[in-house]
């Protein structure tokens, strides 16, 4: 990275890029402070101007990656005829950004869940809105009378949440052959619509 | 807890409970081996005994855990009579023991994930048992023709777990008003079971 190109204005960002490198590659608790700065070309004490501690860097890479993912699943939605369209399309959209952001996937599943303060104590805001995005779709198929009704959507949403998280983790933590997480995205999105689906018979 | 009665050979067991108690108490990280030690009313260094490390104690304490799981599952598929009979009491059986082990539910779903060791580094043979047995359930329901073929159960299965989790997870993180896990189990179970079952139409 040519680091004299960058401007001062970005350096929030470009230590939160390096963040991302360095809890992806050392995890979060063997990385430093100090090599995330290295990383991002500043002094150790520039994090400090920008963030907290190491946690609430953690925290703030995972909340910019969410707003990320939040608005790509927004937009994979447009244009989406029905609840079983749209719930198909946030399926493949997750899941192929599981494949394309792997390191934002490990940082997802695996070192955000290290930080007790984030498992804890964080509301957690983008998650909710992520929440929120997939209960919408479940709530506009039930009231469209395509879907099931009877369970609250904010519950499916958390469990369908559990079942695409899952096998993020199974794919980013295989070693040697993965999965096509493609096809698995299509597997689990037929086995959640079948499930969801009300049944002409 | 009269420590008097407790004979030597159960010093294991009772470093494993003091452990868990400690753990979902104060955190995996915040938890100091000390700590463990007074709770179970041992010297420090007597822990070193049965565990190399902090880590390894969360690790016996898991295994031990999901060993129980495991033992109940089983149990409770006894006499079943189909695949969707056995994957009814499957969840029934282990959101059930969510809710009756609520400490044990802490260890598995945050304090577990916390280990950078366990996350990484452990092959999980404990876990490798509950999937084959789900994954087991499955199969048999696709031989039949009860179930949809063409999704690799292994797949499923921690597809399922994912889900499962994510409930167990928010069930136990939730302050104040909890969801019902029971319904819960019901609900998702009802999902799972409808995307599974192959459709007479």
């Amino acid at each position: 990275m040519n680091h004299h190109s960058v401007r001062g204005g970005d350096k929030r960002a470009r230590i939160l890029e390096s963040a991302l490198k360095v809890f992806a590659s050392k995890g979060f608790y063997a990385a430093k402070v100090a090599d995330v700065a290295a990383e991002a070309g500043v002094a150790d004490g520039t994090i400090y101007l920008y963030f907290k501690s190491k946690d609430d860097l953690l925290i703030s890479l995972f909340e910019e990656q969410m707003q990320q993912v939040n608005s790509q699943l927004t937009t994979a939605l447009v244009g989406a005829i029905s609840a079983t369209d749209k719930l198909q399309r946030f399926f493949k959209a997750y899941l192929g950004m599981v494949e394309t952001h792997r390191h934002a996937t490990e940082i997802i599943t695996i070192e955000l869940r290290q930080s007790a303060k984030f498992m804890k104590d964080y509301a957690n805001p983008r998650f909710a809105e992520f929440l929120k995005l997939l209960a919408g779709i479940i709530d506009e198929g039930q009231a469209s009378g395509t879907f099931v009704s009877g369970t609250p959507p904010t519950v499916l949403a958390r469990a369908i949440f559990g079942l695409l998280d899952e096998l993020a983790l199974m794919w980013v933590t295989t070693k040697g052959d993965k999965i096509d997480i493609r096809k698995a995205a299509d597997w689990v999105g037929r086995l959640v619509l079948e499930g969801l689906e009300r049944r002409s018979a």
